[in-house]
């Protein structure tokens, strides 16, 4: 038996603002932060299970309360036990029916619950000597069923129907690996984009975006209409005709706004509108798409659960959908999510950059590669070139790919000497 | 000049656990606690306003926190300026980039800014010499759709629709005024129906709720069909035909499942379903008030902000819509959720019990009776008879109606005694 000894957080922030990298029409000046997570056991083995939920810099010791929270739920408890059945286990965090009443299902105390059963995750993989992605990807179809929990999603996907994609995927199981391993998993860059660059600055990156390879680039709109006709000019005039730019709102628009703003810019070609309106909003993303088709819309990055998600796939709200590691309930939740893309034939790109989301989406695109929709075709992980340097087995992009990671775990394990050196406290901030 | 000195918060716990009062389908063993906050001046007029979030036990600490972020908006700040226009105040603490990152506008962190958002409404309503209720109804139409974020809410309803409905309900607010004073604002009971009680005490409880005046009481069902089957035939024996009883499933089911077990109980006459799935799940009590019809779906106390209420109205999903005094954004978001309601002409019975929140809610009833819907009809609030105690201005019921409260404030303080009293410590936890 291996006994979980304790749960360790940290309160890690980034001075981000001060670069206005990642600033967007809704986020002017993000503190990238991470409430880290850390599960050690008595096994001895060195072994220990590492995560995160990511912030923005305020209420990042609130989020790391929340995490703290669900400690008692592990601490004392054998680690084998919870490992071998992760179902059971998203079960006993998410059901908690004290703290479900924080969300339910939502926010702080949902992104916490999504930390801890990523640090698990990543534990589980180190053990298994595995990396994330292909650990999941060698699961039978039973067993990757029953890492979801299917209540509320019954009247989209039941358990039988998710064995039943997943069994469809297995036959070529083996040979995507190989692929996989050789060429990787395209991604399109967001780093030109941010609202607070100047033209040169966003011309500059974009010239590299498309030298480095990249397939895709992204640019941040919703601040000012003519600044956005002009940025998207000089990004189109940059890459030349029929490079992809999706542009990302941020949830600026309502319906109205957003049909109208699109409708400004769409001379300039582009390859998605992303969260064009609020989050919760299925039924104006709708309403935006019947009216922008045939742009795409993409969103899910705060899409706060699978319920939200299939809502967005059975209402036709999105075209692209867009899971974030760190916003639902983990690893679990996001194989729903994958399952629920699956079943509607919806392609997924997942959001990444902040803090570690490339690092830990990763696994989950290779691992629906691999063993869910079994295509990358239309699909792509975002990067953003931003902190990679704090993380023990940092993403690699080669050619405008992510390099599939083979080291054990789940990548969201961070430096020791970044969590000391960026560990946040009161006194440090009002240094 | 009045000066913001201090925001104080409490973290309060009432051990309701051990009589199982509160018990449901989902929530078997709350402790009903309350998040609060009280906002002190210089103003030297002894008058402080006092509001809370309210959770179930587990985490009270971390909404706590949740609260404590937001003191550097209002501490130091003009309290006038920020009082006489609240509509802005709503965004200054709404639109906190970074902290909206922790929701958006939902879970703890929203919660959070509906707790500080409802102590300044009962500070300025203390400072008026003024109940909630009569304070909000003797505002101009256009200062009420002020104090409303049309954001995201533009494709629903415009501020020039607002003050459209608000005018329309203006001659006859001094009518009702006088027949509110004079009648009370009708409550119903949700006191027999908790899970963890027996059929004696359910029977014994029903005879009371009738001879009390109450216009419908309420079962919690979900948990065993047999058992609701059984509890629902006692109530209807005991209330007779004809009385209103509703039922609640808490969040309990899928919607095969909620169309199903409906059914097995529509013989026993019911009054609206509550909350039978999740919460986020629009489209899921679309489907099932489509087919339980026409059995009207209730739902809202877990609408975690007016996004999800105008979809809920958009899509039909519910015929009665509960709001809560403590879930979203506070007075102003409810205000929100009170025009929506009327643009869509649905009644409004709010959810109420835990702790204080029929304290808190009944001045939004009463107010939407003067200035908004300008009717009762159909209408009650929740009345739960828990921990009035604990307040100073408590609820009071007459003849099964609600009496309309003239002490200045919002209703939502508690007894210094009580604070300290019920003052949970990690401590006093484990003693």
């Amino acid at each position: 038996m291996t006994i979980i000894t304790s749960v360790e957080t940290a309160d890690i922030r980034f001075p981000t603002s001060t670069s206005l990298d990642g600033s967007d029409a809704m986020n002017p000046d993000p503190d990238y932060s991470a409430a880290y997570v850390v599960v050690h056991t008595d096994a001895g083995d060195g072994l220990e299970g590492h995560a995160f939920a990511f912030t923005i810099g305020r209420g990042n010791d609130v989020q790391v309360a929340a995490i703290e929270l669900l400690a008692d739920h592990l601490v004392g408890r054998d680690a084998e036990m919870l490992l071998d059945d992760m179902g059971s286990t998203w079960k006993l965090l998410a059901h908690d029916s004290q703290l479900r009443w924080l969300g339910p299902e939502k926010g702080v105390m949902h992104m916490a619950i999504g930390a801890v059963v990523n640090a698990l995750w990543d534990l589980k993989a180190k053990r298994a000597g595995q990396p994330l992605w292909r650990l999941l990807a060698r699961m039978t179809p039973e067993q990757l069923a029953d890492l979801v929990d299917y209540r509320y999603l019954s009247d989209a996907l039941t358990r039988d129907e998710a064995v039943r994609i997943l069994r469809d995927a297995e036959p070529g199981r083996a040979e995507r690996e190989r692929l996989l391993l050789e060429r990787g998993y395209p991604a399109y860059t967001t780093s030109p984009g941010w609202l607070g660059y100047s033209d040169e600055k966003l011309e500059r990156l974009c010239r590299e975006a498309v030298a480095d390879g990249f397939g895709q680039i992204k640019l941040k709109v919703g601040g000012d209409l003519a600044d956005d006709v002009r940025r998207m000019r000089i990004a189109r005039r940059t890459v030349g005709e029929g490079f992809p730019i999706a542009i990302d709102a941020n949830q600026r628009w309502d319906v109205a706004e957003a049909i109208e703003w699109v409708g400004a810019l769409r001379e300039y070609d582009i390859a998605w509108v992303e969260e064009p309106t609020s989050p919760d909003d299925v039924l104006a993303h709708a309403a935006i798409a019947r009216e922008i088709a045939p742009i795409p819309v993409a969103t899910g990055e705060h899409a706060h659960n699978r319920v939200m998600v299939k809502q967005f796939l059975q209402a036709q709200a999105l075209q692209v959908l867009q899971i974030d590691a760190a916003r639902v309930g983990g690893v679990n939740e996001n194989v729903a999510n994958l399952l629920l893309a699956a079943k509607f034939g919806i392609r997924v790109c997942p959001h990444a950059g902040g803090v570690g989301l490339c690092e830990a989406v990763q696994h989950l695109s290779m691992f629906d590669f691999v063993a869910v929709s079994g295509t990358t075709e239309g699909r792509m992980i975002e990067f953003v070139d931003h902190l990679h340097e704090h993380f023990v087995t940092p993403t690699v992009i080669e050619g405008g790919s992510y390099t599939a990671p083979t080291a054990p775990g789940a990548g969201t394990q961070m430096h020791a000497a970044s969590v000391e050196e960026y560990r946040w406290t009161a006194e440090r901030a009002t240094a």
